[in-house]
């Protein structure tokens, strides 16, 4: 087997050294408790309240608008929750998109059951969102309207300031999912005006297991996990230090050289995809102009099952995936592409390559020339069955 | 300042050597998302379903009675909501005590307001709860009951067997607070009967931000967190895999050699309890028999104000705590001893000692000398400023 190369960190991505380094005094050294009134446990608050500060500057909120969470699914899940729980006596309506996470789609379709009424906006072929299609989608009992900044399988980056502009003239509260857009495009809730905005950690080479919530402060969320009272009450339990340590130490890392990885990925994401569109039959998803700059999404005549694409990448050492992590094991059609109006058939095709600035030009050499050669031999082999 | 004596374990540990050393791989070589298709991610997912093997063989569970959860915070939110969710149609009583944690207070009082009604029984001056009292709380009604297996702030070990034979007699589901018994006395959900249990890594020097639920077969959870399908649908978001290895390596350890640590701890304990309990006006309090092993707890006369000690104790390199980790920053007497009649003032004097595998003899003898020169002060100085 080749050296492998890891292309799939929209899915997740490896822990940086900064940030690794960051957290391992807290595992043995600086243990203690951040509750705790001795200074062992004050060593540990201290280290909480200084990443709780450098999560906020990285997006321009405020220090005591942050409050971290066990990853982007619970962020989510949080934000949705909380703002109808604190609404629902205005309305019971939220406006979302076919696009969604299904850390959005899946809490919202429960809520369906508990008599909530769910619009959800159809993406253009792009996959965008327009202001407009907003508009015509508000009602006079809209609570909430959350649209994400980025996605995850098509890697469309979407128009939030306008969006959120659009809700904020009707007075409806406005959360954005950035878990795929944190540390890869520039964020400063203020300019964009969102009211609340998730994140995850290991989704910009922060750990597994720790995310955030960005709360506006004239929001206040309802309590999530009851308990101790940590994070104002809001979210309580022993705070995870040494996860939010590095999630403070990525999202640092990641922010301060966005330009220069901005610059590398862009480039390597589009010779990745001059090269792929080469391949007859082989279509780009998402929008060209705004899109992640890591981020690639292809699908291909007669691929019908991405996954065995996926299957002949991994033997060649190549990290890829049809789309979405948290469906990534099954062989369905991504819920996007087929939102997008992709045919079920084609959709199936669908292969995501997500670049991080741990990749190398000599790897994006490497799928160039794999790529081409793998999907004729799918090609040829479906073509055998027929036969 | 001397070197610095950690006696606080029952608020949080140090993650072990062997349990860091197992996760250490997890954050940037073995960094795969668990949903992968390709052989990274398989590589995450054996490392996550072989920790929970290990978890499960722990405490005699099956594995997939095993969900990973961000904590014992999240574990206890999650078994309470879960059982009243699915039962809510046959009853809405449920039956606890008054010396839980937070997480299971906090989360029954936030129900009040949703209409359940909630009984907690009263312990008496030992900390216990007994079966008979838990037979006369039950009603017609009452869809789940949830008892501690060992109280945070006294260190009692309460009857759950016997208390779960009761539940069952009358067909109620039980639930079992173990984040301060886990890896600390043995635990076998068959033979104790628990419907479900909860624990928290971080209590037994696994990592903060991860824990479990235990859910017998029979009993299906509600969905929790809602995405991706993650832990059978049931508790969705990419698995914080270090985490869960930690975990799994820390709980392997502290089974492995509870009967060393107990006689070790025990041992520790007895003779600090012995010691203290010289010191004139100086009680213990909680259970003196069947009390978890590191656990030592005192409310003295004329302290009334804990923290002073506990600041007195860390000026003097000595990490304790008034009781209860999430509280220890107010300096409001502990709700569990305001439950066992305690009056307030005393109860404020609390002073808890826990102790883990990583203390020493010396350690003991220090705290030994110095704690009665600290209580002699403190009343030195009250008597001054009575003057």
């Amino acid at each position: 087997m080749n050296q492998r190369i890891y292309v799939d960190n929209s899915a997740t991505t490896a822990v940086s050294e900064k940030a690794l380094s960051a957290m391992l005094p807290y595992f043995r050294e600086h243990f203690g408790n951040p509750s705790a009134l001795y200074s062992y446990g004050q060593e540990a608050k201290k280290a909480l309240e200084d990443s709780r500060g450098m999560v906020a500057k990285a997006i321009g909120a405020l220090n005591n608008e942050i409050y971290f969470t066990s990853g982007g699914t619970e962020s989510d899940n949080w934000a949705i929750r909380s703002v109808c729980e604190s609404k629902n006596k205005m309305g019971k309506h939220v406006i979302s998109t076919a696009i969604e996470h299904n850390a959005i789609l899946r809490t919202l379709e429960k809520m369906q059951g508990e008599g909530y009424e769910i619009t959800l906006l159809k993406p253009d072929k792009n996959g965008q969102i327009a202001a407009e299609q907003l508009e015509n989608a508000i009602r006079k009992d809209t609570i909430l309207i959350s649209i994400m900044m980025a996605n995850n399988v098509v890697g469309t980056v979407l128009p939030i300031k306008a969006l959120c502009e659009t809700a904020h003239k009707h007075h409806i509260i406005f959360h954005t999912d950035a878990v795929q857009a944190a540390a890869h495009v520039p964020i400063n809730v203020r300019s964009l005006g969102v009211d609340l905005l998730s994140m995850s950690a290991h989704k910009f080479h922060g750990p597994k297991g720790v995310g955030a919530l960005f709360v506006k402060v004239a929001v206040k969320p309802a309590a999530y996990i009851t308990s101790g009272g940590q994070e104002k009450g809001y979210r309580s339990g022993t705070e995870n230090v040494p996860g939010i340590v590095g999630m403070a130490a990525a999202i640092k890392e990641g922010t301060e050289n966005l330009q220069n990885n901005t610059r590398q990925l862009t480039a390597l994401r589009d010779k990745l995809i001059e090269n792929t569109l080469k391949i007859p039959g082989t279509y780009l998803t998402g929008d060209s102009a705004n899109r992640l700059p890591g981020h690639a999404s292809f699908v291909f005549e007669g691929g019908k099952e991405g996954a065995y694409l996926i299957n002949m990448l991994n033997e060649e050492g190549i990290c890829a995936s049809s789309g979405s992590a948290c469906s990534a094991s099954s062989i369905e059609a991504p819920h996007v592409l087929i939102a997008m109006d992709y045919d079920k058939e084609i959709a199936q095709s669908a292969v995501r390559i997500s670049l991080s600035y741990y990749n190398t030009e000599k790897e994006i050499d490497t799928i160039n020339e794999r790529l081409p050669l793998l999907i004729a031999e799918l090609r040829r082999r479906k073509e055998k069955t027929i036969r």
